[in-house]
């Protein structure tokens, strides 16, 4: 078998043999085959895209190059929640603990920002001492004694998708479908769920910014899964704006504690609320999406969430006072004030110029190797279909200098409109439902409550 | 410039500047992108093309990654001929003596076999001592001297060229028409020409099998040398079957030899005739098609043409005799005639069974580092259309060893069919002119005469 007979078939469109694709990804993470060969490739994947059975070799490869975790014996449902990536979006820091405090096992494996997507890997850093690489040995013995850990992807596990992930982000072939889903998927089937739940992320903000895109990304995660024995179900949630207030690492941090402390912003809590429902419904530690909203809330009002964080930090080595102070991470030294240019309505609030801003301040990354300033960020306080005063403070910017609060401001120009009207409507927080049986839209409810939503989707 | 986002954007079909291809070409060349970029950068193309000046930026940025030749105060026109590659094709070493020996200057650069076809100089350097490799002052001084000059491509001309192609050869990025438009013109640009005259093969045995493909690969290769003020000119001609008898570098150079002395092959000397009448026409030595082809005829039958090869021979340090003796070449221990499996009319000898068993018996390479074994190959007496009887002799293969001759046996079996009528017509010899006007097709007397093609695209 040759690379470049490979590479030509499927740049001519033809579908390779699950041998062939085991060739390849064997090849490529044996270093036997070169990154040029594979990058071309990619490319011609991206062009060609890949059939059903090629997808599955491929993810099939993609675990069997490292290690599967091995839970047996063990009772406990392990859940595990991922989200394609936006802006904004610190709904692991909040769901993790809340759902392990509902008890289910959570074992999260998470990503840094890449791009202008923000990581949980470095939000959770921004909290002083705080591990995330622990070994798999760790990782165990922290889940079986407090139910959750959170933690990066580990040198066992596909390790063929560390290596490819890598060369797709310096060859501009991330945003394919089969490749995003054998990268996501063969990460978290190596972890030995019982169920997954997705976030799938759509508007201007997500790596694929089409609901239709979403979808599809959606339904072909889906079937890997349930083709594995892994139980997945998706939400697609909005991000045609950052989701909650707080943008940039030690800022969601904050935010994502307020949240868990019954402060946060109601947007997040409800995209959360969604994911926990049905992370608890997978669990069956609740039969209804009503009884699963009520325990979450009661988890969360009742305290247990934020002390469940508090022990996984001080488990993971971090600074435990954080919970009761945030003000012990890290703190910008030039904080400003921005207001409304105009009066009028907020028509939309971009997340690209945000994040793309983030990594320019210094609080995100270019490459892998980057080390991230945790203090830098946003903290927005409108929505689209807001009304402002021209003056109004509408943001604070949070900057390690005057030259950072310069390029916030021209970022929060770039971002936010305000026109007479809204042009568009926003789209709802919790958009789709879907699960091996297809897609479910969510009625215009689902943008005021997940609880809704969730019914909502049983009941359609 | 992030080299990652202009691979983003022609993948996603956007048109790059010429600032930007620059910025690629010169990286590249530098080593400062690597190979991995590059090749998915190649294969975005391979996807969606370039636009006109894209390809400009391309061609120019190779040709100034190296050297140009000047010829400053020379009158003689210099006119080169570029084949685009075939079976069986060594038309370059007639062709390129012959048109010398009427007064034009033939510096001509070629390439080596790669894939299924054979190169220019390994069939020359199947002569004993033979060089290609002179350095660009001897090259010059050789063709001052005798008027032409039989080289490869100098580490000075378009090494961004060199890196490109052996990167293409790896992944699968060949065929695509501005790859390959550029590639060639680069070089040939670079040669400080007074014309060009190409030969696109189509046909099964072409790298772009299609008429439009080679008709597009034409058109896209006059613009580039039209526009940098080289008058460029093709003809199409026939690759659905091996050109002439002989396969195989030591065989082919002695049918050329051969044809010099007026015993070659119809074929091979009516596709030699049609590209000389164009490089006389582009020299201005004759004014009409018809006295061009008769001062070709003349050069042939007075014996100028063979001793002009010789003299290129002894210059370049091979042994003169091979033009008088072609057993001087090295021989094949293993030859063995084959027969037609049963009686009836040729309906096809399709050149890419016999090219692939060249490079299998050792005659070709499969890497550019491969050397090669100049004795083997075919020759091979029967054209689609002859009449054939069971058992009679059609083709002689040259093997090193048993094992060899059962290759080339296969190989004949899989390339020569026999049926009850043609099925399908050959293609005209030369069936198609090209220049910057537009395609003449060239009638069916184009088939049986090169003169009268040629002839025929004057008054069409």
């Amino acid at each position: 078998m040759r690379t470049v007979d490979l590479i030509y078939r499927k740049r001519e469109g033809e579908e390779l043999s699950p041998e062939e694709i085991r060739f390849l990804v064997e090849g490529y993470t044996s270093g036997q085959i070169p990154d040029y060969q594979m990058s071309a490739l990619l490319m011609a994947v991206m062009w060609r895209g890949l059939e059903r059975q090629e997808l599955a070799a491929l993810t099939d490869a993609m675990i069997a190059s490292g290690q599967r975790l091995n839970f047996e014996g063990w009772t406990t449902p392990r859940i595990d929640k991922h989200s394609t990536g936006g802006v904004g979006d610190k709904v692991s820091l909040v769901l993790a603990p809340l759902v392990a405090a509902c008890g289910v096992a959570v074992p999260m494996m998470s990503g840094r920002g890449l791009g202008h997507t923000g990581g949980t890997l470095d939000k959770l850093e921004a909290i002083p001492g705080f591990r995330t690489d622990l070994s798999l040995p760790e990782a165990k013995a922290q889940l079986q004694k407090l139910g959750v850990v959170l933690i990066g992807q580990t040198p066992e596990i596909a390790p063929a998708d560390k290596r490819l992930y890598a060369l797709r982000d310096v060859t501009g072939t991330v945003a394919a479908i089969p490749l995003i889903s054998a990268s996501i998927m063969s990460k978290k089937l190596a972890e030995g769920l019982t169920g997954l739940v997705l976030d799938v992320k759509h508007g201007g903000g997500a790596f694929l910014p089409e609901t239709e895109q979403g979808l599809e990304l959606a339904r072909t995660m889906i079937a890997l899964g349930e083709d594995r024995g892994c139980p997945t179900v998706a939400l697609l949630t909005a991000m045609d704006r950052p989701l909650g207030r707080a943008c940039g690492n030690a800022l969601e941090t904050e935010e994502a504690i307020l949240a868990l402390r019954g402060e946060g912003p109601e947007d997040l809590l409800e995209v959360t609320y969604a994911l926990g429902v049905e992370m608890l419904l997978m669990a069956k530690i609740e039969k209804t999406p009503a009884k699963a909203r009520q325990r979450l809330e009661n988890a969360l009002s009742s305290g247990m969430a934020a002390e469940k964080f508090e022990q996984v930090i001080e488990a993971q080595g971090g600074n435990p006072k954080v919970v009761e102070d945030p003000s012990v991470m890290p703190q910008a030294q030039a904080v400003e004030v921005y207001s409304a240019r105009q009066t009028g309505v907020v028509t939309r609030v971009e997340p690209r110029p945000i994040g793309r801003a983030i990594v320019a301040m210094g609080g995100g990354r270019t490459t892998v190797e980057d080390t991230v300033d945790p203090s830098v960020g946003f903290v927005i306080t409108v929505k689209p279909g807001d009304k402002v005063l021209a003056g109004e403070p509408i943001a604070s910017v949070f900057a390690k200098d005057a030259a950072g609060v310069e390029l916030a401001f021209e970022a929060l120009t770039a971002a936010i409109t305000i026109g007479d009207r809204l042009q568009e409507k926003p789209l709802p927080l919790v958009s789709h439902r879907v699960n091996r049986d297809g897609v479910e839209p969510l009625g215009p409810g689902a943008k005021k409550s997940g609880r809704e939503a969730a019914t909502g989707s049983r009941k359609g």
